[in-house]
């Protein structure tokens, strides 16, 4: 039947990753076939240092908007942000139905309920097994294990074959919830045939296979042994939900009451109880206000912020700006995660207040208290091995894991010349002759910037780093440019360039040439204001490196009356 | 007679940190004992996020200056430039002279013929197991390994006992010149009794002990064998001589010639070339000019740029804006270097622009092509163990690392209460009775800005930190005062808000606002212009905020005629 469509395809099957900072593939991939689409995940990106000031950074996705009558629906993988967050935003656009296992669609309806958009969507709930019909599109969620619960890859079988996306996947043979990613219809698809695999590339670069999440529990049984007579403060993902499961059942087990800090520990926790994917024991969560209660050595606190993020539940407490928990000496902190990289430095500043006020600190690098959710390059191999794809995209990574997980594809037999690494936008063609790369549609990133939307780009964030760099000088008169003459200032503001106080004289002189060159500019006749302000710009200029070696912005202002 | 002086000193010896960022005892210690004081190290840190703009941190050394009457000399442990970058910016305040090995004492000449200081110093060429008379105390250099060569320990006989400073340092049994640390004197010193210990504590959280600079001479061996028909792009700090050495006989010994990238990299190995501290094969080294003479799998580029550094050689090479060297698929770049935490993702950026370019890229993750320069902890644990000092002080390190540190020392049986963790400016106060701390002296960091030192503080990071976070938005006018008339305005100018052009109703709304505010206060007859421009920014602020959910700096302008 499949082999039959696929010979009889006259179409053209198209993949196009929207979105994704420095990874590709990771928050939104389309599959098109004549007038059907489908959308996979549709998540958000963090901003790097390179963009100052920016809350959020979403998919462009001017062409699902263009194509939306086409789109059968959104499927989400799991339900961590890079592949959920940027729903909410979608919504505001296009109205779609989204489709997902439970606990995705559970954390998705927070988000929409906090902040209800434009279009309220149908959500459909998902369970590994089942198959969609999306017009000629057939999707089937399959279990895998990952970070979060409940996470599936998804095979679809489309008119010139069958396209697996693997998600965000790692293979889990002792998983908490008992399920093991599902080997045996990974395998009963590769066996049918597979043309394309999308598969993440995030560990391409570690050998081996990822630890199990259980082998966290058994550290975690260790701490809770050795550190009996200690307060324990355990900072991890909120979404780890197995996670949080085992740093509850060590707790219970030790007959420690828990409580849970941070606002989305408490909204994930919530969710995640009340859809049964955490098993609370009687009587064993606490409210943080009633911590003082109890023995310090009788509790365990759950909490955000081991990322260092400074508005965290754990940020505030190591710097002793949390109103209901003050560390001491008998604390432990265990930072039950690893450090995204970028956010090495933010993680260092907690761990260094910490210790300074006696805090014992336990993380990754002294003991086993986290793994990641990701496969490394074994467990990607079997994938590979299972799947036997024609064709492989890596997808989900930097560059340099993509090409890492390329030379895993060639490691396992896949010509070179099947292995299509893509760039945001790009479009794959498959057909009944292959596969290539044919154009590109509309992609990128939008940025999110308090309410706004996508009204920031390159110029303001130029701007904002030339202000970071050097700050401002801020150049101001009112002339009366009939009669040449200067009926006010010229003003010099600063702000963020040097202290005023000590640079008294700079600020005079640098005021008596912007007099000057307003004084010649009018003098010539000319009566060109941008002119005038570009001679002013750089006669200041010009004058501040010579006497600092910085190059603030210079904002001249000519007013006239 | 050591005995007999600590029995008879009746003064006290006083150790201060003075700068150092996140790390303590790092760039500059004083001893003080009544009218003598020396100085060990004169470097410089490099600026965190926290910190748009700032080149360099150097010491406040207001300490110094009002007692530089009583310094006997700067001792220099190591040519690294958190050990020395600062003594170009001592001697424009200080005349000092200054001791060290003679490959620090190059460097520093080459730092200050570059840019000469107002006090050209005396420089004494110290030797390992030289003994300097310094005043009171008596200072000698003791040989220690680490990733810069002539580096040396310091252990001085003070009226009230031996103080030694270990430095940088690690145990590198099998170093490439040969040289091993002098355990034998360091076990002699510690026979004979010391008083306190300053060691340092870089590696204080890892086991076991950091491998010989040797064993990246194998991976090297191992890479070149590799892939030998390919052209070799090395990447490494400048300053370690014996990595750049190893490299050189690598490459030699493969028939390959080489070539310097990177001022920095040619400075040093120039120095060190000349010193003596390198050996060069004749004719092994090309100038980069002439690369295109050679094939490719014949040339061995050492370049500049291991940390992502933006304007580094390496940087420039990837992004193709390098005029001498263009990558290719037929490069293999190693970085012979490990990330400093927070340059994990600049490293990350040049990874994925020369893998993208098909290059093939070898680092730490998968070869032993770095070892630290650094102790770990049975090193140190090694240091104590002959040294058996009274008192300890950790240095050189964040708090966990000091930390880290002082449980070595408890675990190498020196009580807790003879372990101290300082701070920067805080006093150590040594007597025949003990140690203790007692107060502080002026001391903290000391921002430079082009040519600007010490020009700005905390007020201007903060504006800069407010600019780049939401821009600025300037509203300009000119009044009138006496007769409460606007004469030109309000303008509003914006950078680094929002996109202007998209934006022109909010602009045209913020004018209107302000215009109102304006002239609401001019008719209550309010002659305070601060008050006004308060208004202002007060009105505009709401509005902005409520409409955009952002804070922009907002600067009121008012100008009378």
């Amino acid at each position: 039947m499949k082999k039959e469509n696929k010979k009889t395809a006259r179409g053209k099957l198209r993949v196009i990753s929207l979105g994704g900072l420095q990874e590709i593939g990771k928050n939104m991939t389309v599959l098109e076939y004549g007038d059907d689409m489908i959308v996979i995940d549709a998540g958000l990106g963090f901003p790097d240092d390179e963009m100052p000031g920016i809350d959020l950074v979403i998919p462009d996705i001017s062409y699902l908007v263009k194509n939306a009558h086409k789109i059968r629906g959104i499927l989400i993988t799991h339900g961590h942000e890079d592949h959920i967050g940027a729903i909410p935003y979608v919504l505001q656009q296009i109205n779609v139905p989204i489709y997902g296992t439970r606990l995705s669609l559970g954390i998705i309806e927070g988000k929409l309920d906090e902040n209800p958009p434009q279009f309220i969507p149908e959500l459909y709930t998902v369970e590994a097994d089942d198959v969609l019909d999306l017009g000629v599109f057939k999707a089937e969620f399959i279990h895998v294990n990952h970070s979060i619960a409940d996470a599936c890859a998804i095979s679809i079988k489309t008119p010139v074959g069958v396209v697996f996306h693997t998600g965000d996947f790692k293979l889990d043979v002792s998983p908490i919830d008992g399920k093991i990613m599902d080997l045996t219809r990974i395998g009963q698809i590769g066996k049918a045939g597979v043309e394309l695999l999308l598969c993440e590339s995030t560990n391409a670069e570690r050998a081996g296979f990822t630890a199990s999440e259980r082998t966290v529990g058994f550290s975690l049984e260790r701490i809770f042994a050795q550190y009996e007579d200690r307060r324990l403060i355990i900072a991890t993902f909120s979404s780890n939900v197995h996670r949080v499961q085992q740093i509850i059942n060590a707790s219970h087990n030790h007959g420690r009451k828990v409580a849970i800090l941070g606002r989305s520990m408490i909204n994930v926790i919530g969710a995640a109880a009340e859809l049964g994917y955490i098993d609370l024991p009687d009587g064993v969560l606490i409210d943080v206000s009633d911590i003082k209660r109890y023995r310090p050595e009788d509790l365990t606190l759950i909490t955000t912020g081991s990322q260092g993020e400074p508005m965290s539940a754990l940020y505030r407490i190591a710097f002793s700006d949390h109103d209901k928990v003050k560390i001491s000496p008998r604390d432990v902190v265990v930072l039950s995660s690893s450090a995204i990289p970028g956010n090495e430095r933010l993680v260092g500043k907690i761990i260094n207040a910490l210790v300074k006020n006696g805090v014992k600190v336990v993380n990754d690098s002294t003991e086993d208290v986290h793994v990641s959710g990701h496969a490394c390059r074994e467990e990607l191999k079997l994938m590979m091995a299972l799947l036997k794809p024609k064709y492989l995209m890596p997808i989900h990574g930097e560059y340099r894991h993509l090409y890492a997980n390329k030379d895993i594809g060639e490691f396992m037999g896949i010509p070179a010349e099947n292995i299509f690494i893509s760039e945001v936008g790009r479009v794959l063609e498959i057909d009944k002759k292959g596969a290539r790369f044919n154009g590109s549609e509309i992609a990128g990133n939008v940025l999110v910037d308090g309410n706004g939307v996508g009204d920031i780009g390159s110029v303001v964030l130029r701007d904002r780093k030339h202000l970071a760099e050097d700050g401002l000088v801020v150049v101001v008169a009112t002339v009366d440019m009939d009669n040449k003459m200067i009926i006010s200032g010229p003003d010099i503001v600063s702000r963020g360039f040097v202290y005023v106080k000590e640079s008294e004289e700079l600020m005079k002189e640098a005021r008596s040439i912007a007099e000057n060159s307003l004084l010649r500019v009018m003098s010539k006749r000319i009566n060109d204001r941008v002119f005038l302000k570009n001679i002013i710009k750089d006669d200041l200029a010009k004058f501040i490196n010579k006497e600092t070696k910085r190059k603030p912005m210079i904002l001249p202002i000519i007013m006239d009356v």
